[in-house]
């Protein structure tokens, strides 16, 4: 069983929530490590990546180009021919590892779904892909609940904080510094982003 | 095999960075909730729950008064006369349920640890607990590995975002709202809380 890996990815001006503290370039080039990390932990689990973009870019990747920037109408003409199952998770999880992607794959349910921050879906694993559409934005996970609930499809909630931890705040950065193993933890140790504790949480504070 | 579970637990204004959504009163109430879901979930998975306190309070619960505010102190004091293994778990994970505690006491290695949100530690379990000592407070988790490394102790650090998610500051109430199911949740409802969609994350609102 090798699903292929669907894997949503915004090239150009991407994670804009952290514009106060990296420029578009370095935003760019940490969007594209956090990709690379997530690539690399699909393949360890013996995914087969496919990079989902409005545009293709330079890598050796098995690439799909979508026309529409719609991601919930894109990735909902790609289900419907899946000959196969289906994993679509997320370009900004860089804490993903092969263990926690095995976790999903392996699932004895028709689906497994792993929510993220707020109420959002990160990783989404379908068996029969025809049965099931994808409802991005505001409270996914629940949506996908109840997509799944409608469809008649039995659905693991896989209980992950390394999938679950999607980076797209400065706090969230803290959690990359402490554990990710990466090329963007990698990126952020280089550009100066280091830890530091104060009263409560910890805090990833960037020297210049 | 039935370990003990500490759980540290602060009943006199808890949750202070709380303070600008709830009152003292509405705090101490929430911790209280809290607490009494980590107390059913621990009891799900077969642990005896064991209530470290500054202060004994209203309960039938087994309790360990302790003079010392400090929590490390405290549980150093505790752990080498502990004749079987041991179970740390904080009060404020009402995320916490049967099966994530299991994966952390079924562990093969000599420790389990969940991290915390922010580089702390949520939830220890310790086979031998003479060889081990506490270190809360900044990123513990990794000063508890680097104690666990120099006592020769193997940890298993267990991936779990509903152990990894403590409550602590407004934002975390979106997961709670989303993710619980116990007293704390109803709590929260009770008291007027709503999950609200907006650009990005969902955030969680009081209405009064």
């Amino acid at each position: 069983m090798c699903p292929h890996a669907l894997i949503p990815y915004k090239p150009k001006n991407p994670k804009t929530r952290l514009a106060a503290i990296l420029s578009q370039e370095e935003r760019e080039q940490f969007a594209f490590s956090m990709l690379e990390d997530v690539i690399s932990a699909v393949k360890d689990a013996v995914c087969i990546p496919v990079i989902v973009s409005t545009e293709l870019f330079d890598s050796e990747m098995v690439q799909v180009t979508i026309t529409d920037a719609d991601l919930n109408a894109s990735l909902n003409e790609i289900l419907p021919s899946a000959e196969q199952n289906i994993l679509i998770i997320m370009a900004d999880l860089p804490l993903a590892d092969e263990a926690s992607i095995r976790r999903v794959i392996s699932t004895s349910s028709d689906m497994a779904i792993v929510p993220g921050r707020g109420g959002g879906t990160n990783v989404i694993f379908v068996k029969d892909p025809k049965r099931f559409h994808v409802d991005y934005y505001g409270t996914s996970f629940q949506k996908h609940l109840a997509i799944a609930q409608e469809a008649g499809l039995s659905v693991e909630v896989i209980d992950s904080f390394r999938l679950h931890t999607d980076i797209d705040e400065e706090e969230d950065l803290v959690e990359l510094l402490i554990h990710g193993n990466g090329k963007s933890r990698a990126f952020l140790a280089e550009r100066g982003f280091r830890l530091e504790s104060e009263t409560g949480r910890v805090r990833a504070v960037r020297q210049r």
